[in-house]
Parts: structure tokens; C-alpha cells; sequence
């Protein structure tokens, strides 16, 4: 935990009082002691530093602080991604380390690879999802939430919601092993992308004709077979690395 | 399991016999019949394709596939890790993932960071990384094991061993929040690249100043804090990006 975040409803006037978790990570990870400064941030909100004015360091722990909050957050990155619906083990993964590199916005999608099952699970029916999206903003020292959709329906998603996203990209595109296209082609600093990562087992033809009717474009990562949660990061990261190289082909 | 991999002890004549794990894995996820083809591979040997010639699907599951291998592996990764020893749960994934990237040698380091207690995990002490390393390569369809070293003194390592690996390589890449160094300017297509990790907390400072001393070059990977596994994938695709973009400044 880089940074304490709490919602603005926390707040009364500067002062913030945090118990549960947050207040353990202060005594016993940080080992932060009273009049001692810890970054913090409002959840969708500022940034700035916090003075830790009373603290209870044995159980129910609890500390208070005093935040100065006077600096806006790292700007909006311009990547967002859309993901087939993993395991929650891997989407808990997923949702921290996305997070943690910087997206805008997370689409979970339908696939025919995806279980169904999965829809039913408490990471999505319940939102525990935005736990995970915390632990990444926490990681990263931003306040920005990826706003995360659930898209139950693959038909539904491409052809109703995709062509309405799509006029915000310079390119959507599609991680696909052996696709012909490679990803430095696609890429120009100063525009938004957004990313396509399908299921383990990858996507059928027929999805894949209906996305790039849509308006994907299909590259390849290399030969290599990738799992679903290191060719998100992989994608995430060699995108990242074409907007800051500054490269225009 | 994207192919299915066998010491060449284990071949005889053109034959291999499996039980275990991997029989289960026929039967069970990729519900292979008598007479169906599947890829295989010697570990660091040829790979090609295998038929099964007989199988039984009930316990003790066994498969006897003939051999038909006549494709040389992926060629070996132009990309080198040192890592920080993390928490064995992190380097299990941090293993497979980065062979599933393709790396040549992983060189897992002490640092003043390190916990102690996890050079005594049967993770280091048992070679338990052989198994998730070999799953990198079920991933990636690929056969090459990558060299694995452990080196339980940071010291040692950097001035003893670290001296004779450096010319292998054209650069020697710490990832350090707030470098000003970019990775672009270090990165030429057609050399072989050392890239470091750090551990959870980050170098001491003369841990850096040890590494830079034997020739490391600091670069960013942007502002945003990373978990070591998120670090780890992020410099590997992104080097690899670079290389395959053919960018020479």
C-alpha cells in the first residue's frame, strides 16, 4: 500500500478516521507512529499527505489523521481494456495488476470459452471486484477507479455497446497468436486504445469476425501462447511502451 | 498445457509412456482418443507431434504416444532476468510466466530486502521452480528450460559473477521508479538483454550504486509503482517490444 485511500464520505472537514485494515497496515506494516506523515487520497478525488494525530495501536486499531489534500491525480490513462471473464482467482489478479499499470476502463465480457458459472461468483455479483481495483490504485499511488463493466452478453456487447465506444479509439485491438498485423503499426502517441484479451482457449472465429467487423484490428504478441493474465499485462505494457517511445511509422 | 513435454529418458525407442499428471491432463481437459495426435517435445531437445497408441482413461491413467519429433524449438530469448528472491507464492507465477515470455537464464538474487526465510523454501532448497518453470514452457509451446541460478549473496554476486556475464550483453536494465533514463535508448534489436527486478521495498540505495558500478543502466517504466510480478512481465514486454519494433535511435 503505496497510498491510504479513503472515500470523500470518510472525511469530516480534514479528518480522516480509519479503522479495519487500513488501520493494521499503519501499525503493523508501515509501523507508523503518531505525528508521522503517510501519503493519502480521496477515492476518485485528490491526493496529497495525511498526519497521523492519534493512533490506537492495539486492538480495535484505529488512527486519525489530518490530510492535506492539494494535488490532482496522475492524469487518465489512455488505455482501456476489454477481457473474457477468467477464473475469479485470475480476475482478482487481473483487476489489481490492470490497475496498478493504469486503465480507464475495464469491459468484462461474454464469450463462448467463458464458464458460465463465473458469472454467478461473488467477485461479480457482489462487486468484489472493487476491492481488487483499490489494492491496484493503492499499489500505484493513483485515486482514479477503473470504472469496470460487466457485459453478460457477447452479442449484446458487440453490437450494441462496441460501436458506440469505438469513435473514442485510434485503435481497438485484439491480441491474437499469429495474426499478421504487428502492434507498432497501430500505435501513435496522444490517441486512447483499447484491448482486446480473450479466454483461456481462445476466441472462436465467428467472435473474432464480429469484432473486427466492428472495427478491431487483430496483432500478434509473437508465437508464444500466452495465459490470459501475462498477455493482459503483456499487451498493457508493449502498448505503454509504443506511447512513450513516441514512435510514428 | 500447450505441448506435452518429456525428459528424453523417458523415450524409448520412439515410444514414451506417461502416467501422472500429464495422462490426467490427456483424458481429462484435452479428452484425447486412441489414435489422436498431440504436440510434443523433448525437454531441451527437438519437439513435433505424438499419437496415441493406447491410453487408459481410468485410474492409473496411462497414455503410450509414438514419437514423430523432428522441429527444433523456438530460438533461445534474447532476454536475461535478475530477480529479488520474492515470497515463494509470487516466484512460482513469476517463474511460469516469465518462461511462458521466454527467458534464457533467471538469476534469483539476495538483496537487503529479501526475507531470509525464503532461500530455506522447498521452492530454492528442492528445485520446486523446475515444475513451474517446465509449466512456462507447456504454455508457450516451447521446450528450451530456461538456467536458473541461485545466488544467496548480493555481494558475491555482483562483484564475482555479475562481471563475467556483462559482456554477453548489450545493455544491463535495472527498472527504477523515477530513472530519467528511458528504455528505448537502451534497447537495439539483434543483442541480448540483462534485466533486473527488485524486491518488494525496492534497492537500498548502494545496491544501486553496487549495480551501476558494473555497468546497469537505470531506466523507468513511468510513475506508477509496481508490484514485482507486474514489474517483472511489464520490463519483459516492453523490451520485447522494442525489439521486435526494430526502433533504432
Amino acid at each position: 500500500m503505496n497510498i491510504l485511500l479513503a472515500d470523500a464520505t470518510e472525511v469530516t472537514g480534514d479528518m480522516l478516521e480509519v479503522t479495519g485494515d487500513r488501520a493494521n497496515h499503519i501499525v503493523k506494516v508501515l509501523r507508523a507512529r503518531q505525528g508521522d506523515r503517510l501519503r493519502c487520497g480521496l477515492i476518485n478525488g485528490v491526493m496529497g499527505h495525511g498526519e497521523i494525530i492519534a493512533l490506537n495501536e492495539k486492538h480495535p486499531r484505529r488512527a486519525l489523521i489530518r490530510l492535506t489534500l492539494d494535488t490532482p491525480p496522475p492524469p487518465p490513462p489512455p488505455i482501456d481494456l476489454v477481457v473474457a471473464l477468467a477464473r475469479p482467482i485470475m480476475m482478482r489478479r487481473l483487476c489489481s495488476q490492470l490497475t496498478s499499470l493504469g486503465i480507464g476502463e475495464l469491459h468484462v465480457i461474454d464469450t463462448a470459452r467463458v464458464e458460465k458459472s463465473f458469472w454467478q461468483s461473488s467477485f461479480i455479483k457482489e462487486k468484489h471486484y472493487l476491492e481488487h481495483l483499490r489494492r491496484g490504485l493503492e499499489q500505484a499511488m493513483d485515486t482514479r477507479m477503473p470504472d469496470l463493466r460487466c457485459h453478460p452478453s457477447f452479442s449484446h456487447f458487440v453490437n450494441d455497446t462496441l460501436p458506440g465506444l469505438a469513435p473514442r479509439y485510434q485503435a481497438m485491438i485484439l491480441a491474437h497468436p499469429g495474426a499478421a498485423s504487428s502492434l507498432e503499426t497501430l500505435v501513435r502517441p496522444g490517441h486512447r486504445y483499447l484491448l482486446f484479451v480473450g479466454p483461456e482457449g481462445g476466441w472462436l472465429d465467428a467472435e473474432i469476425t464480429a469484432l473486427t467487423s466492428q472495427g478491431c484490428s487483430l496483432a500478434s504478441l509473437g508465437d508464444r501462447i500466452l495465459r490470459v493474465d501475462t498477455a493482459a499485462i503483456s499487451l498493457h505494457a508493449r502498448v505503454s511502451q509504443l506511447l512513450a517511445s513516441g514512435i510514428s511509422l
